[in-house]
């Protein structure tokens, strides 16, 4: 059984349990047996071969082999703070950035901004990182960080790079940028743009304005497209 | 009114038809008067400043301004040659591509394939580009080319750089490959992946294999990648 599952509770000496959906999807769905092999991570960055040692009724307890070191760590630290689009666009973001590899989501707080990151928001969007991580190989997870205005993130996230995306910005977004082990923090605004205001507030804040070519990129898309071009960084 | 319109059909001198969705969607939902000012495309990379002349049944015709020049000549040609997902993963692969800038989406017939490219998909696709072109800006139309196997595309497909996904090669995308006037053709395969056979005859082609980081990327997120590390040319 190739199949992936998340450990909500990080697992003591060899054993480890698997609750709720989890252990219902291997117990129910998919019809484990004890002695099954399986895969587990617990969103440390660690993944374990795990093998089921006993079935009951919501949980799976297993027994786990020697962990894998995951390779993420060699990827750039990248936190994307982006004003959130609303409904699936939201759902593609978190999925994707998680994917692409983003260390952190930061729900940014904008004058034109649509959507809010209440709590139940990013209940749904943690979810949907652990799906996306059980789906792509992924040991640890994206966090989705606690909503902050772009002047709060200025003063608040001191982050060796800092971007804006902003249309028509004279700065492309050409190759890597900075090495590494720096973290990277790129801001992305709504679907109508950020202010004139903010965009000169995070000038002075260190922020360096970039474009991401000719046409209007919506929300998820800009996003995406900083993923894929600062985290995957090349040997 | 700052909403663009598609011209299905390339407009005479100094005049043009909008016709079915577009006219009504201009007369009836935006209400639309005679004298109102508007922005057409033709989806072969000309925008014109346009006026409403006549608000018919169906259709609404208009006077031309001056045609706009788009900047999207200076972008990389970039073919993407994709197994396509199925259903919603299929229709944002067409936005995401179409935002991006990518010239050209080419269905790709692989061994484990999912998803035909029907002529029913081929129509639900083109008009995805159009939606995506008219909210993005981008007047030259992305364009969906006849599905063809990896074999008949690297038999009868001449660009100068040919890239082909594959979780764990060696090279890494670093940047831009090529200049900007280059034909870059680049393939993705299906979410099983290509088959052995499949690589092996794409690199005896003349591909290079690329990995795209340490996830296993979804289709449409591996194209998406490709896009946004290939297209945008820095200047």
């Amino acid at each position: 059984m190739s199949e992936r599952f998340f450990l909500a509770t990080p697992p003591g000496a060899g054993h480890a349990l698997l609750e709720g959906d989890e252990a219902r999807h291997l117990s129910r769905v998919l019809r484990a047996k004890v002695g099954d092999e399986v895969r587990v991570f617990d969103g440390s960055g660690v993944e374990w071969p795990a093998t089921v040692a006993a079935i009951r009724r919501d949980e799976v307890a297993v027994d786990l082999g020697e962990p894998l070191q995951s390779v993420e760590a060699k990827l750039a630290r990248l936190t994307l703070a982006v004003a959130l689009p609303k409904g699936d666009r939201q759902k593609w973001l978190v999925e994707k950035l998680t994917e692409l590899g983003v260390a952190r989501l930061l729900p940014l707080v904008t004058e034109r901004g649509v959507a809010e990151a209440t709590d139940s928001a990013r209940a749904r969007m943690e979810r949907g990182v652990v799906e996306a991580c059980k789906q792509c190989g992924r040991n640890r997870l994206m966090e989705i960080a606690e909503p902050l205005t772009l002047e709060a993130l200025a003063a608040g996230f001191p982050a060796a790079v800092r971007l804006i995306a902003h249309p028509g910005s004279a700065t492309a977004l050409a190759g890597r940028i900075g090495d590494p082990d720096q973290e990277i923090l790129a801001a992305v605004g709504p679907e109508g743009g950020f202010s004139a205001d903010e965009i000169a507030a995070a000038v002075a804040a260190g922020f360096t304005p970039v474009g991401l070519g000719p046409q209007i990129l919506r929300v998820e898309t800009a996003a995406i497209a900083l993923a894929a071009r600062l985290v995957m960084a090349p040997e």
